[in-house]
């Protein structure tokens, strides 16, 4: 369908930062046709107006577990280890593909809702994942959670091989699949290197969480005299695309090699802060030159996710950790979570930022609301003080998910309800 | 007005902790008359239907400078000295009456939108504050920002006790007024005496700024041998009733001072990240008894004045830092931005909790948006997940502000055009 937005402040990524310029965004056959005036003779069947809106790139949400929205507000303010055995596991272990369908469903109302436009998801039953993504409309890379200590490891790759075959055909070209095996203290190194030859192979990304937790990485220095990145590298998992999840308790060595091997890092401040794992030295990494991009993690560890939120909390915890209020500015808050997610991803070709043959993916920001006004600066708005209510219409691929607050693909009272048979079902003592 | 709220989940202070009960809210005469159950014959003018909704006591924002909403976003990501001098001082100095009492409208629309009904404010021109208070229906404490190194000192003091005669006997006891000397740092000791007597005249309290900044604890310490706490305390400043905002640098001692003097806290977590301060180490401060409560400061150092995400941040943060996923759970982070707020600001037998007698300063949370779903546990669910828009209806002093989202007291639009008018003459170079 070709689009018209009209008269929007465009937030374009340059040289010398980010510029707005005013103007018009064509879409046409899901992709930015043209920026700053459509051209001659482009007949729009939709014509948005977004007077008085700020069109920028649509969030990129680079490490979520969406289906544990069934699981928000369930179990806080409990010590890690209780709350994985007491209370999480226990209920996972219930869980249907139709739950996670449900759950999905529900967190991927919430991401368009927040202005997300492509997630990377990590679960069980990644296919209800995908299925979800695919209904939806949104854009999203999904991965079934790999372990060979308490299951047949072989079986759970070659599904994934098949998961891989299956999207990559469907959906419009919006859904990927990773190889994601949970962490170095959950898998053993065999299946680690199986794991990425299996990514490397299929010529996808490895999604894993790494050095979370002082614990994590205290344990790996007793059992393997060495850090988890270091031990990561020494087994050859990095000569594959590999994106690490957390990355909190890292050495100087650590950045280094992370550095050296171009691994991505994935940053979930809230997450480590809610878990008590503490906070990533993002600002290092990002000297180091390491793409570091921000997620919001599940909603059981968070409980929102709002990347305008995780945002503005990326943005004060490195101020506040470093003493410096130059660190972390906005605009290096507004690019790691769009182009660098996307970069991460490893579709910045595709989206990322509003540039002329790139996917539409963008989202309108309404600057009219009393907690933005007055807009004297227009990064610093979205990133300080825009909240997800803001954001009045969301477009992926093309096309339109949400307009002026009102999701098109998702009927939510629906997806409520569903959700909450699932979260009763699965929570029942 | 008779209002009586149906239906609704209303929190409870117990003993035991934060309850939930299901029932109704009379109001009458500004009180809340009844919960659980309204008397026999009580009929109200106006009902409200809060099926779905949580009702909870307003929130109390116990540090701000509202009028400063005229430069939200004008000046971030900057050095503080550079920040004060170059942007923020030179367009304060350029400030009118008429302007202060737009801002101040502005951020009070912010407040109620938030769900906050009662606010403790410092600046110049406190009348407009409290015209905006008084018009708008919030409840609140304002008081002009004291220096005596560059102005008349006493007449400033004269000013205070003038505001003060003025509005206790104004707008329904709704305002108060406090002594307010900027800071240790900007007020000679001597002043910060008089000051102190004043505060203990009039039977209210004294507002200053304490420890924000690492240079100003170092400052305190070259000239005069101690910390700014120590030396407040040696002054005899701490012998009124002390309202100290920030305390993120201090000393174990200081601590211990602080409690011994029975000095209420006042935590602005965003603020002291943004701005590069750091943290002030609440979790210690309450385990010596100290009466901490939330504030967010100014809009151009947040740059929201939106007590539920200070709310979320002061959670996460205390986790981060003390690595223990239990530090600063739900239920704390509830009193310590309710209750007390309320005893911080000597206002605890009026509001601050929903209580048979108590002011009817109430807000319906609505529970039904897809980021608050499932509902496992209403306290996390307000303090993770709920987001401004979550809140439907806002009640002070037993008059409804904001009803379905729509503000009763304020007109948004005629307020917006007035700052973005003085907005745009104050920051005209």
């Amino acid at each position: 369908m070709k689009i018209l937005v009209e008269k929007a402040n465009i937030m374009l990524f340059t040289a010398a930062g980010i510029e707005f310029v005013k103007g018009d965004i064509a879409i046409e056959g899901g992709k930015i046709k043209s920026i700053g005036k459509a051209p001659e003779g482009f007949t729009a069947v939709k014509k948005i107006d977004a007077r008085g809106m700020m069109a920028m790139p649509g969030l990129i949400n680079t490490h979520t577990h969406l289906p544990m929205s069934l699981l928000r507000n369930y179990a806080d303010d409990m010590p890690l280890m209780e709350w994985l055995e007491k209370k999480v596991w226990p209920v996972e272990a219930r869980l249907s593909e139709e739950d996670i369908y449900w759950g999905s469903m529900l967190s991927i109302a919430e991401l368009i809702m927040s202005g997300t436009t492509c997630f990377n998801d990590m679960y069980e039953f990644a296919d209800s994942v995908a299925q979800a993504a695919a209904d939806s409309g949104i854009r999203g890379f999904v991965a079934n959670t790999l372990f060979d200590r308490t299951r047949d490891g072989d079986r759970e790759l070659s599904k994934t091989a098949d998961l891989f075959h299956k999207w990559s055909k469907n959906a419009d070209g919006r859904i990927g699949v990773m190889v994601a095996p949970h962490a170095p203290y959950t898998c053993s190194d065999d299946y680690l290197i199986e794991a990425s030859k299996l990514a490397s192979e299929l010529g996808t990304g490895l999604h894993i969480h790494l050095s979370e937790s002082r614990s994590e990485v205290e344990e790996s220095i007793r059992r393997n005299k060495k850090t988890p990145v270091r031990h990561m590298q020494e087994l050859g998992i990095f000569e594959g695309r590999t994106l690490a999840a957390h990355c909190v308790h890292v050495t100087g060595e650590d950045i280094d090699l992370l550095s050296q091997n171009n691994v991505c890092v994935l940053n979930n401040p809230a997450s480590n802060l809610k878990l008590g794992n503490g906070f990533a030295p993002i600002e290092a990494m990002l000297q180091k030159g390491i793409c570091v991009s921000l997620g919001t993690d599940g909603a059981c560890s968070n409980n929102s996710q709002n990347m305008l939120e995780e945002m503005k909390l990326a943005a004060l915890i490195n101020k506040g950790i470093a003493e410096n209020p130059q660190a972390m500015g906005a605009e290096k808050v507004i690019k790691m979570a769009t182009l660098s997610g996307a970069k991460t991803l490893g579709i910045a070709g595709l989206t990322g930022s509003l540039e002329e043959g790139k996917a539409a993916d963008i989202i309108l920001v309404d600057m009219g609301a009393a907690h933005m006004q007055p807009v004297h600066n227009m990064s610093s708005a979205v990133v300080y003080s825009a909240q997800a209510v803001d954001v009045d219409t969301v477009i992926v691929n093309g096309k339109i998910l949400m307009e002026n607050r009102m999701l098109t693909t998702i009927n939510l009272e629906y997806i409520k309800k569903k959700v909450l048979e699932s979260a009763c079902r699965i929570t029942r003592v």
